[in-house]
């Protein structure tokens, strides 16, 4: 990889991707339907919009350094208030990320990646700052403050997977984190107060196992100017239920569109794989979500 | 901005970030606790850790397709079943600003800011779904489905967030969307089972009113290795205490450090600005969150 030259005067090493290669990942992403996205690209969107999701790992261990980047990045996602109501779990046991993978329903991707990352809804810092001034912490014990914390967990993820990216590196979100919460808690140690929000495998893509750029609805369906508008939504959705199944037939899975997908996913408490337990399960972690 | 060869072999203008800008922006953010982030970096993450949320913002409009731009970016995050339980409305009316500025208790950046993009926790979608194929949706009513939806919003947010300010622009998240979601729904027109869950300003920073790179928790503090941890997390806070004093002694605000303000923010009701009845409002917009 060649380095360049940028406006702060030292080298630095691009990311990898070219607008060649960021056109191929729209049509990919949009099929029929590329969006104008103009002209004025650069490196990062180019890294954004050629995201895969990357479930096949080479057993290669990471650079040195590789956590600290990530979590610079990470923190230095906006966080509400700069209440940094969020922490991650940094997992390379074998064993553990095993057990986790158990928890997680058997995703063996978890076990292959040498790093896996459990990003938390974290209040237990803020509960043990009041706690040892003696001051009250009302506020924490509302449905707001566990959506803070969710959301700032998110924001950082999502830088911590941006670079990874632009390292290299593949990822993938593991929501399973969220089917057994107490297990969890327990496996890692978790003090009240706290809880995994979802999981995050990183490593080197196994090449022999390609992930694919996954396409997305149209972008009129979701862009809505000034007001929500269901305007064309069905025609939208009908054009990308087509996109998909292509996708699906060329990656071997049954071509099923998302319409039915969706339908399938959330037409069922089963196919929540006990999440719907979800509310139980937080509050015996502490989060009253009142 | 020069151009540089990529990968895929055709010009890309380049993040305007180097690697200097990158090392003053970590001690800024760090303080005297700089990590060890290593070699190996680039454009991408450059640009992440350079981050800082733009309140003060040039009336400048924004080049054409920038919403188009932002929006691939978003869409390419990753999306739990890819079930894209996200939508964003696109807001550049001025008056519709400025009621939207009101409801988030008169934040005059709202105003400001070219473009205002409110994110939407949106299952709607899905509903329609259901309804127009007559079958069931009993997946939708949980928590754990809405929460699906919030972080689906915040990774496809954050994306944005990145692709923003790689072509230049400023941003910031505005939780405030959550002090009255219905008054937001009634603003923004949206059907039941979609919410605000924040907004973000999108627009040129104003040099005359500079934002800075916030410092945050040094990376021990938020890091766990294998298990959760609070050793040395008292010696982590102090430190960060005298950091964040001396960032808020140079922006001339009270400098109270983190500590107090973590306590002043989650020690009271009255500091939620209304969002202790977000379980009612939720549930008021279609959201039963069981």
């Amino acid at each position: 990889m060649s380095t360049v030259k940028s406006k702060g005067g030292a080298d630095l090493v691009p990311a990898p991707i070219g607008s060649e290669a960021m056109a191929a990942a729209l049509r990919a992403r949009y099929g029929n339907d590329v969006p104008a996205i103009g002209e004025g690209s650069n490196d990062v969107l180019a890294s954004l919009v050629t995201h895969r999701s990357v479930r096949a790992y080479r057993p290669d261990p990471l650079p040195l350094s590789t956590v600290e980047k990530l979590v610079a990045a990470a923190q230095s996602a906006a966080s509400s208030s700069n209440l940094q109501t969020w922490s991650v779990v940094v997992v390379e046991d074998q064993a553990r990320k095993a057990r986790l993978a158990e928890l997680a329903g058997g995703q063996k991707h978890i076990v292959e990646a040498p790093l896996f990352l459990v990003w938390l809804a974290d209040l237990s810092r803020a509960k043990r700052l009041a706690s040892g001034a003696g001051r009250p912490d009302d506020g924490l014990h509302f449905l707001e403050t566990f959506i803070v914390a969710l959301v700032d967990a998110a924001l950082a993820a999502q830088n911590a997977v941006a670079a990874a990216e632009s390292l290299g590196l593949g990822t993938v979100y593991i929501g399973a984190m969220r089917n057994k919460p107490q297990a969890v808690a327990r496996e890692l140690g978790l003090p009240p107060h706290a809880a995994a929000v979802f999981g995050l495998c990183v490593g080197y893509a196994d090449p022999s196992r390609p992930a694919e750029v996954k396409p997305r609805l149209r972008q009129d369906v979701v862009i809505h100017r000034e007001r929500y508008s269901t305007a064309d939504e069905d025609v939208g959705i009908a054009a990308y239920d087509e996109t998909l199944q292509v996708f699906q037939q060329a990656e071997r899975l049954p071509a099923i569109g998302w319409t039915q997908a969706v339908l399938k996913r959330l037409g069922s408490v089963q196919a929540l794989n006990g999440r719907d337990r979800l509310v139980e399960e937080l509050r015996a972690l502490g989060f009253a979500l009142k």
